[in-house]
């Protein structure tokens, strides 16, 4: 039986602390992450194929062309997406593999990859997020303020991911996501060809 | 935010060794097992309320008048059943709690109550499922048989349950059996409530 690997999308609020919750699946439980294509320039100590896979515009825009991504984005003159080939070539081995993506992003993924699972990494509440950033002290209050606005667009299409995972202790969250994609590879959707083979096995006795 | 717990149903076939994980998820993992209810006699060492809650056979009759059962069965003149009242009185209080039952139950209980969490643990073959009883050595081939004619109808309704887990390493099957439970409650529609709460919480931004 040749299972495929699940493609886990993460998205969640910004500032929430998503990020340290895939660093970790991805140091503790050795998930694979998709590593993002983007036009913009490689900062110091970025290498290539582990940040990012850096590209030229006309590189990027062939590929688009080519629908050689699952989703992508223009943010500041500069494009970001998720490459299909990587990810598409981690299924096919049965191997899961996260994507950290934006909302949209994350409903443009579904649409294309209906068996995917999206889980939200949502704060215990909004006033908890505002504190979370107040307390980072890197940012003013016009910073938060747009964060959360941000975030009310986010909270529109929470309920389209299948997994709401509450961050309020990280070790906990990182489990419940741990949980969530271990659990998720033994839906029935995912064993019909395991029922079909018993089912098979019993109609010889 | 007061969350109901999971009502979680376990079947699997016959001989696959689901007691056994039931009772590490129980000692292991602090799930509260549900007690059904029977007319038989308690044997040497039962407590009432333990192993079952012993009824007489009107007691018994008394309550499924009343619907007081998720499921009940006539089995060799006794009955057996799941009385409604502590199942139900464990959810309110946002205990999960596991019925092991049968199929016919099982569908039932998915029948009565759509959120309940239904886990079906199969052999990873009809094949390593005969090897199983026959190395067990405490029946014979008839027993056997017996066994697997009635694998035969519960995989019939296999594909009703939400999950399939393999029982094919002890230790992996009841971590995957726990890690469904757990990520099933982050479930998008077990969160509705909360993510009311974030949307109302958003609008005074």
């Amino acid at each position: 039986m040749n299972k495929k690997g699940t493609l886990i999308v993460i998205s969640g609020f910004s500032g929430v602390g998503k990020g340290t919750v895939v660093k970790r699946l991805v140091s503790e439980y050795g998930y694979n992450l998709s590593v993002s294509a983007t036009t913009r320039a490689p900062r110091e100590g970025e290498v290539n194929g582990r940040e990012y896979y850096f590209m030229d515009k006309g590189e990027f825009e062939n590929l688009i062309d080519y629908g050689g991504f699952f989703e992508w984005t223009q943010y500041v003159e500069n494009y970001y997406g998720t490459p299909r080939k990587y990810v598409e070539q981690s299924l096919n081995e049965g191997k899961d593999i996260i994507l950290e993506i934006e909302v949209m992003g994350a409903m443009s993924v579904k649409q294309q990859y209906p068996e995917a699972l999206l889980i939200f990494i949502a704060a215990p509440s909004i006033k908890s997020l505002r504190d979370r950033l107040v307390s980072r002290g890197t940012e003013n209050e016009a910073t938060i303020v747009k964060r959360l606005k941000k975030a009310t667009e986010e909270a529109c299409d929470m309920d389209k991911y299948d997994y709401i995972v509450i961050n309020d202790n990280l070790d906990v969250c990182v489990e419940e996501v741990n949980s969530i994609i271990r659990g998720y590879s033994c839906r029935c959707a995912n064993n019909l060809q395991f029922i079909q083979e018993i089912k098979d096995e019993l109609k010889e006795i």
